[in-house]
C-alpha cells in the first residue's frame, strides 16, 4: 500500500503503520525536512526521485513530493505478548531489543526467539531498525510466528512486566555469570544495540545482568549471536 | 598487492594467497573464462571493468585483462591449530565450516570463535566463502586473533584431527541432545552452510551429530547464530 502526503506520512510514522521505505522528491533532499528527520530516527530507508517519478507513482496526484510504501505487519501490544505464556502455560520468556539497527541482525534475531519459543519481542519505536523488508526475508517465514510490540518507552513496557511479576534481566558486560543464575522464571531479556550496548537508563531499570563468559582477546559478539547464546541458555535452563 | 594475468591468478587462487577481488576486462564477461569459473566456485567477488581502466591499473602492463587484488591474510595450517591447544594446555576445541557462502555469517562466526576461546577454524578451498574484506571488517579485529587453516578436503582434515584423539561432531538436525551430550573433550565441531546443512559424506565422517532443541514452527536459525549457541555450550561444560 502507498500513503502519499507530508502529513498522512508523518502520523503513519509515528502510528500503526510498518512503512518499508519513502519515497521522496529529490529537491528535497539538502533542505530541513521534517519527515526526512522523522525517518531516520526510525531508521525507515529514503530514496530520493525525481518529481515526474513520484507523479507517475502516485494515486491520489497530492503526494507533495512524499510517497511511503507500507508493508502488511501487524505489530501486537506488550500485553498480547504477556498473554502467549499464559495460553501456553509457560513462564513468561520475552526479547527485549534497545536500539537493534541492522535490519539483519534483527531478522535474525527473530528466526532465533522464534526456534527457542520466545512468546514476543518488544522493539522502541525511536532509533531502531523497524520491520521492513529485509528484516522480513532475513526473518526466513519466522515474522509470521512470533509476536512483536513497538512501545514508545522501553522503560514504561519494562514497568508493564514487572507489574506482572516478570523479571527482567539486562544481557551486557559486568553482570552475572549466566550459567550461574537462574533463568528458569519468568524473564525479559534486554539485548542491547550493536554499537552501544543497552542505554544506561534502561540498565539501570533492569532486575539483573546477565554477561556471557568472553575467552579472547577481542570480544566482541555480533548483536544476533549474543541473543542467540543469551536465549537457547534459557532455554537449556527451562528444559533441564 | 596486485597479481596480474590469466596463470599467475589461477596459481594465486589455488594456492596460499588471499584473494579479494578480480577485476576483468568487461568484454570477457560473457565467454567461457575458465578465471571467472575459479572465482565463482571459490566465492571471489568479480568486477567487470573497460581495458582501458585496467591498463591504468596494471604496474606491469601485462594483464591480459585479469587483476586481482590480494589482502595480507596468512592462513594457517590444520597442525598450527592443533598445536594451539598445546600451547594453552586446552583440550582441542575446534571449528570446521562445511561451505559457509555469506561474509557476513564467516565474520560473525570469527568473531564467536575468537570470544569463546576456539583454537582454529577449518574452511574448505572450494565452495565456500573465503576471507575477504567484508569477512575482515565484520569481524571486527577478531580475525588477526585466530587460526583460520584452507583446506582442499575437509574429510582429510576431518582424518586428519581423528589421528590426534579429537572427536568430530557435526551440529545438524537428528542428533543427540546438545544438552546431553558430553562436549568437554577434545573435540572438533563442524557447521553446516547457510542453504544445504552439512554435506552427507562429510556428516558420514563425523563421530556424533549434536542437535539444538528447536521449539517454534519455522524453526531456521541463522548458520552463524547456530554456530555461536553451539560452541557456547561447549564452552559453559568446560567451565563448569
Amino acid at each position: 500500500m502507498f500513503i502519499e502526503g507530508k502529513n498522512a506520512i508523518r502520523q503513519a510514522i509515528l502510528g500503526e503503520e510498518t512503512i518499508n521505505k519513502i519515497f521522496i522528491d529529490k529537491n528535497y533532499s539538502t533542505r530541513k525536512d521534517e519527515i526526512i528527520s522523522l525517518a531516520k530516527e526510525n531508521k525507515i530507508k529514503l530514496e530520493f526521485l525525481p518529481k515526474a517519478v513520484l507523479d507517475k507513482k502516485s494515486k491520489t496526484g497530492h503526494h507533495q513530493g512524499y510517497i511511503a510504501e507500507t508493508i502488511e505487519f501487524k505489530y501486537s501490544s506488550v500485553q498480547d505478548i504477556i498473554n502467549v505464556g499464559k495460553e501456553r502455560n509457560e513462564k513468561p520468556f520475552i526479547v527485549i531489543l534497545d536500539g537493534i539497527e541492522d535490519p539483519h541482525n534483527l531478522g535474525a534475531i527473530i528466526r532465533s526467539c522464534e526456534c527457542a519459543g520466545v512468546h514476543g519481542i518488544i522493539l522502541p519505536q525511536d532509533r531502531a531498525c523497524q520491520i521492513n523488508e529485509t528484516v522480513i526475508r532475513t526473518s526466513t517465514g519466522a515474522i509470521s510466528e512470533m509476536k512483536i510490540a513497538k512501545v514508545v518507552n522501553i522503560k514504561r513496557a519494562m514497568d508493564i512486566l514487572k507489574e506482572h511479576d516478570i523479571w527482567v534481566f539486562g544481557a551486557e558486560i559486568g553482570g552475572n555469570d549466566i550459567y550461574k543464575q537462574n533463568l528458569n522464571i519468568p524473564l525479559a531479556i534486554v539485548i542491547g544495540s550493536e554499537g552501544f550496548g543497552i542505554k544506561k537508563s534502561v540498565l539501570a531499570n533492569c532486575d539483573g545482568v546477565i554477561t556471557l563468559p568472553l575467552m579472547g582477546k577481542v570480544n566482541s559478539l555480533n548483536a544476533s549471536v549474543a541473543c542467540g547464546i543469551v536465549i537457547f541458555e534459557t532455554l537449556r535452563q527451562r528444559l533441564s
